[in-house]
């Protein structure tokens, strides 16, 4: 029995394909899977979304839009029409959830505040083309230490100010619990997302020392490390959000682990760290 | 010829005992160093205090206390001693400023709020002897991928609000580039670290990805990474802060680099990409 709010996100088995993916969710009783473009893209939009609507899951999100923090430019006009193709793509699917990196400092630069603000001004260019297609766009703030490279948010706070011009219908917030736990301000950051109507996504996965020689795979089950689940979740619920909560996990050995495995083991993890603190529907 | 406000910290050539880090900085034209205890203590206190006082080097800190974030018992009154005699050390060598790595979570905690209280009681426990000695305790804060193994502390804000109770002669912060660049409030906590007198240290290193497996060897020479030198040291000067800066870098190539050449290169990127923004003397 897997928990009715739980989805799982693809990457969690990336070496699955799309078929593999659904299958392997119908099978353990999943409700909800999130998707990722690549394997979308690789057997085409059209198929992909008469695949899933077989299924009869739901898409919790698509990953990912974003990096749009490079100067005008052709390449900066490429990444907005992505961006454009990415919000039709996620609406296909029936989903309202298009999760954003942000990207980091463009190549040669320094500038963080800069790389910043071109993140604002690629949002107001793709505002309307989101509300039209009733796709939110989910800025991910990013564990700082992918700042530079990957995303130049990096706390919710920082995440809800670029938000705040825009209407929330069309620009919201991921809050997912390895990026952002360490901060102390995140229960309060929760509670303003809640307020201001920001929270698009709650996705969790835990954290845990050593980190791995890549940083970007150091994402464990809920349980097996130090993140405080209880604290967060009760946060999230606190706001009156209700959406399928996510569990994303990079892991080599995850990766590596059979697919149909994974997804159970999420869902134990989640029934044991995770849905307590969320309450019953 | 070496700025005379830039100190080399003895950890940026590890492998130099405190005789090589003194004559190697001295024949470079150093005016000061950071010192860590246990290259002191490896000779004895009272030998090295001589020892610093005949090469003429100012001590701009001491490396480094902290690390009281467990529950009461005899591991955490050992942990408060332990602080107390690093108090007394840091003195002993006429220098003022104990740089504080306040600690982790404890064994099996999740709990990062009350880890973050215990530091404030750990202060509280410190601030006579610290005023005494003459000695402020400096909170650093360090990189959020730490947060959980090294310093629960992990931006300048938190460090200050910690600080707050506390007499800015007894607990001040340091303002290391490396740990605090990414926070979007830097240097608006910059400024008001200055407000609050709470500037003990300003230390420089750089920072690039990918990181290096083990992160905390990630530390680089000024212009070899992302951080805008320029933003951070004007915004440190601005507050009319003045003490010597120092370079910290931990490296596995630094510090298999001959001592003499690293104290060159130190000065040399000091001078490139520091000293243009400090106020001339």
């Amino acid at each position: 029995m897997v928990s009715p709010m739980l989805s799982m996100n693809q990457a969690t088995i990336k070496h699955a394909d799309l078929r593999q993916t659904l299958d392997t969710l119908t099978q353990t009783g999943y409700h909800s899977v999130g998707l990722w473009r690549e394997p979308v893209e690789a057997i085409g939009v059209p198929e992909a979304v008469r695949m899933v609507s077989d299924s009869g899951l739901c898409v919790s999100s698509m990953c990912r839009g974003g990096f749009f923090t490079m100067p005008e430019g052709p390449e900066r006009r490429a990444a907005i029409d992505d961006n454009r193709r990415l919000i039709e793509e996620t609406s296909a699917f029936g989903c309202t959830v298009l999760v954003l990196v942000v990207g980091g400092l463009p190549q040669g630069s320094k500038d963080l505040a800069e790389a910043r603000s071109r993140v604002a001004e690629a949002l107001a260019e793709l505002e309307a083309d989101a509300l039209a297609a009733g796709v939110t766009l989910a800025i991910e703030p990013l564990h700082p230490m992918y700042c530079t490279d990957r995303a130049c948010v990096s706390t919710l706070d920082e995440a809800l100010d670029i938000a705040a011009p825009f209407n929330p219908k069309a620009v919201g917030v991921v809050v997912d619990t390895f990026h952002v736990f360490w901060d102390p301000n995140v229960l309060r950051s929760i509670a303003r997302a809640g307020r201001e109507g920001r929270i698009a996504a709650y996705q969790v996965c835990d954290y845990r020392t050593p980190l791995e020689a890549d940083p970007l795979l150091s994402r464990h089950y809920p349980g097996e490390g130090v993140i405080d689940f209880k604290a967060l979740t009760q946060a999230v619920a606190a706001t009156g959000w209700h959406g399928d909560i996510e569990c994303e996990i990079f892991n080599r050995a995850v990766w590596d682990t059979p697919f149909d495995e994974v997804s159970r083991h999420v869902a134990d993890a989640f029934d044991k760290y995770v849905a307590p603190y969320w309450p019953a529907e």
